[in-house]
């Protein structure tokens, strides 16, 4: 396995690539990997025959208030994890060669899409991370890029950006991996305390429980809803962000739930922000 | 020569060309070409491969009040004239074709070089110009792109995006073609009556002038551009937009004339709008 710090560097070892007819995937991370990241890796062995972890905490896409300082990192570790699962280069770029310049050129998707969920509570973010992902797309030139599921949002903004700008290449979503208590795995669990930890259960407690009432019949968004809001509000420290029940190809409010089911919620346990979804089809 | 009007064809055609290791070129057009236009082709022609030039009259790049519907097309004579110059493909899309859904990601490169000259009374215009651009270069996944320098801002835009979203292919700026007079060439010329087109060589002959100024020894911009006020307001219709000396690089506005220069303006003739530029080196 290689570990590429330069684009130019990069590009010569997957143009070789592709020189022999081979496929490449590219599962773009912010490090600090787990299993949820493990599996991407997984899912991109199976599917392409190149495999390119990017690891880059890319600034734009933290607010200024936001945690970009104390973002955890490890490569040595996550070159290790890379490797057990057989990835073939990480990219580990530094800042100052993703951002030469000052940079002003942004890909943003507009509208409702990026202003709901998580795009409420971080403005600016979405555009930092469909300007980050085209910048790794044009680098990589991948036929395969694999998202997580876990951010649901950022996955319908990117196959919209892919679409509406015609890139070429095709984005697998990846299924939420989870602790064996049912907490989604993310990078930002590190941050809490034994105590927070338990309290954080609440989060995927709260979609099981939506889950079990819609299995029961309950199409009501605010019926289901309201139900989650109590046991999240179960955790002293939680303090809700939002709960929403959506439509998951556009993001827009559902008045009753059919067809394609997004719930999603964000939850502050102590100072960290954790998120969580479930996705589901019902009929139309 | 083929005319394409579908994204899947056009894509097909030039797989086809790439697995014979032929380099692309792209020559994007609105199309009502001119010889500026053909100089771009036979360019692309002593450059690359295969030629593609797509005609293509973007909307997002008009404003409410500009001339969308108005602006001349003329498909038949396009494709002859592309024809006698070697051209392999004219790519022709409808607008359901390049904006199948309501657009709402787009590319733009903020801050003063999209608000300075022509950014200034067109709003919007360079977002919409970049955003089909990158539409373009990811469908044709051209080698190299063609762009005449008549649109000089759009030249430097273009060239920051391309930099700065690490798109992989090669700009290549071409010199602005002229009418016998001194005309710059330009679709919108078309608009212009007998009086107008008379009057519409104040352009070039005020840039003339600031060259002559220049050779002469003059290094300060308000004198060349008072100079090239006066040249202008001989025309009765002439109605200057903007007389700017800037750094052709980035379009800052020049204290004094120095190192890579861009003379631009645009004048109003009648109802016509006109741009036009000189660029030079001089010392630093």
């Amino acid at each position: 396995m290689m570990i590429i710090n330069s684009i130019d560097k990069l590009r010569d070892v997957l143009d070789a690539q592709r020189a022999n007819h081979k496929t490449i995937g590219l599962v773009p991370t912010m490090g600090f990997l787990h299993q949820g990241h493990l599996s991407l890796m997984q899912c991109a062995k199976r599917d392409t025959d190149f495999v390119v972890v990017s690891i880059f905490v890319n600034p734009t896409q933290f607010g200024p208030n936001e945690d970009f300082e104390a973002y955890p990192r490890d490569l040595k570790r996550d070159a290790e994890r890379c490797d057990s699962v057989g990835v073939d280069v990480i990219f580990a770029p530094e800042v100052s060669e993703m951002y030469p310049e000052q940079a002003s050129t942004f890909v943003s998707c507009e509208g409702a899409i990026t202003r709901t969920l998580c795009g409420a509570s971080r403005p600016g973010h979405f555009k930092g991370v469909t300007t980050v992902v085209a910048k790794l797309f044009n680098i990589v030139q991948p036929d395969k890029a694999f998202f997580g599921q876990k951010d649901a949002q950022q996955v319908v903004i990117i196959e919209k950006m892919v679409r509406e700008l015609n890139m070429r290449l095709q984005i697998v979503p990846c299924p939420i991996v989870r602790e064996a208590d049912g907490l989604a795995m993310s990078s930002r669990n590190t941050y809490l305390s034994e105590t927070a930890r338990k309290e954080a259960l609440v989060l995927s407690q709260s979609l099981a429980e939506a889950n079990r009432l819609i299995q029961s019949g309950e199409r009501d968004p605010e019926a289901i809803i309201n139900v989650m809001r109590k046991t999240i509000e179960t955790a002293p420290s939680a303090q809700i962000d939002y709960i929403q029940i959506v439509d998951g190809r556009n993001l827009e409010d559902l008045k009753t739930l059919k067809g394609e089911v997004l719930i999603a919620l964000a939850v502050k346990i102590d100072q960290t922000r954790l998120i969580d979804n479930l996705r589901l089809t019902l009929p139309a």
